[in-house]
């Protein structure tokens, strides 16, 4: 039998052998807890540190404004929540309708704890752009969320203009970075926003722990109470494997940003020039400024969940949308949200490539889309 | 130079080798998103379902009552901030004063939401007695959280009997069961709890991960919200490879408990034989029912900072409190709590054995205290 191609890389990424030597040291041997006074934890300190520093580097942050969290979920939630909970008389949030669940079904909570949450209509290309923000900044406005990448469809978001926008009304603003962070040139005084939610197993770095950037200043409350960690901000004892294995993932990727943007890119385009010579018809979700390696594709009258049961059987991973949805059956909230015909709509696939993919993955998922959608 | 004498177990573990071996298949090879479909996500998803079965079967649960975590902080903060959110006319907390902060700062955190908390003063020898407890239950009480195992003197409550005070007035208990875990015999059935925190990296798990465990019907909201993981509970992919290694280590623990308990234990008394045959005068905190191994002795007149740091030159590493409160130079809440002398609470330290352990080391760290505080 061939071996698995996994194409599911928005889902989640293989860890790095290089990320995973990293985090040896501190799993086994050196498994001081890294808040103690004496010289057993100084390695561990020592290198929680440098992981700070690492990442931090690789954002254009302040290593003083990275928080290390248990992941993306987790980021998200601390964002939405530690703002909601500030200065009672600025405590309205504008989101949009296609963000992740971590920031959703936060706002949503904190709906119930009364703190008033507008969710805008993204285009149907799939962007918020800042005419539609402006539409709903206001007075009240504490915290304006946008996503940099859709997750389900890849548009690109223009994070840059949003946060000038929220920032010219006196809001503050996060962006969910999960799927951006490690794949796009991310710089936060670029940017110029206030808060950056990241997950490392998103760029080839172990599950279970991510990071939150906090610009320095930014006012936010705590979300996880506890112990003195993270400069009282996140309380927890210090996961030293992870961040360790964290900060070599996002490094390594970064440092080949490029190289890899332009190999998933090419595998993209094969993918796409494939299907378009055997004449099948598709429709591309997310515009024109897509994440490299993520494509949402429609066909029309098909089955998205069929579809990929048909690739699941020839040995190729792929997704109908977000995994965090893989119980659900209905249609995903992100094409509701940019409006997509529910016909094509239940036909949605999408097909996220890595840099671990090859052109022989490219061309088995190909030939198995081929085979399953040729009429 | 010799090895270093590690006994500060109460703070962290070391991680078992069975452990880490159980988590590398996660690791690497079989990284697949656990709530994906399809055929790529079947194994994480059985050794996540394996894990439940085995930690509930430790602690005499069902699976479904088990909710994986990153944390012993993030389950106490999911216990308390999850019922002060409920019931608005039953919105009342009971707590003890001599709780981890995990507990106590998720307290203040819900007292700055309006919801009103109790906090109980231990006895001066560290229990939280049914008698105490009796005087705070009141109507709207809706939950208790009282620790199994005080984290800086050892003393085991009576959690049975707090549990059937507390259900005689219709609120539920919480236990941070954070220093207990792995190293007692635990059945929540037979305690009675309705909700139990824990943290792998306490036996011998990785850090990074733990669980609550809520009893089937028991009313808890959500706290971390987003995707559909943990039956729709606790959202963020699943750590697989750090989950596979708490049941693995959980499982070894509990395997050998009263086999590593009688180890520890017989430590314990040897280390104190020593201590007295050299004349040195101690007051152990905690009272008669202890954890096996956690050793709180306080040394009237002593700087507790300074007998750390000077075993810590001698290659020992011991804790003057908790880890979580590395940074502070106070006095322990703990120890304030139990009204300790504030001479003998300045020189206090915290000895915790582990299975690891030796009883070449516990002759180690007799020869360095009796050098340091014999007259």
């Amino acid at each position: 039998m061939n071996s698995i191609v996994y194409a599911d890389n928005a889902a989640t990424t293989q860890l790095d052998r290089d990320a995973l030597e990293a985090m040896m040291p501190w799993l086994l041997d050196e498994f001081g807890n890294a808040s103690q006074p004496y010289a057993f934890s100084r390695k561990p300190k020592k290198a929680l540190a440098e992981a700070r520093e690492t990442i931090a580097a690789c954002i254009g942050a302040l290593p003083a404004e990275i928080f290390f969290t248990s992941g993306g979920t987790e980021s998200d939630n601390w964002a939405i929540k530690g703002s909601a909970l500030g200065d009672p008389d600025r405590g309205a949030l504008i989101t949009s309708a296609f963000e992740h669940h971590a920031v959703l079904r936060s706002c949503r909570a904190v709906e119930r704890l009364g703190c008033p949450v507008a969710y805008m209509r993204p285009s149907p290309d799939g962007y918020i752009t800042p005419e539609i923000l402006s539409k709903y900044m206001a007075v009240n406005t504490r915290l304006v969320s946008v996503m940099l990448v859709n997750n389900e469809i890849g548009s690109i978001q223009p994070i840059k203009e949003l946060c000038q926008a929220a920032h010219a009304h006196g809001a503050l603003f996060h962006t969910d970075a999960v799927q951006a962070v490690g794949h796009l040139k991310i710089d936060v005084k670029e940017l110029g926003v206030d808060m950056l939610s990241a997950s490392a197993h998103k760029f080839n770095g172990p599950k279970g722990v991510g990071f939150l950037f906090i610009r320095k200043g930014a006012a936010l409350q705590a979300y996880v109470h506890g112990g003195a960690q993270e400069s009282g901000r996140r309380a927890g004892t210090e996961n030293i494997a992870s961040i360790a294995g964290m900060a070599a993932a996002l490094k390594k990727n970064c440092d080949a940003l490029e190289e890899n943007a332009g190999h998933v890119l090419s595998m993209e385009r094969k993918l796409l020039e494939r299907l378009d010579r055997a004449g099948i018809v598709y429709s591309r979700n997310g515009g024109c400024t897509t994440l490299p390696g993520l494509v949402s594709l429609s066909f029309d009258g098909e089955d998205g969940e069929a579809i990929l049961h048909r690739m699941d059987l020839m040995g190729i991973s792929i997704s109908t949308g977000s995994a965090c949805d893989g119980a659900n059956a209905e249609i995903s909230h992100v094409l509701q949200a940019i409006g997509l015909d529910s016909s094509l709509a239940k036909g949605t696939i999408r097909i996220s490539l890595g840099k671990n993919n090859t052109e022989d993955d490219v061309e088995r998922i190909a030939a198995a889309m081929i085979k399953i959608l040729k009429k």
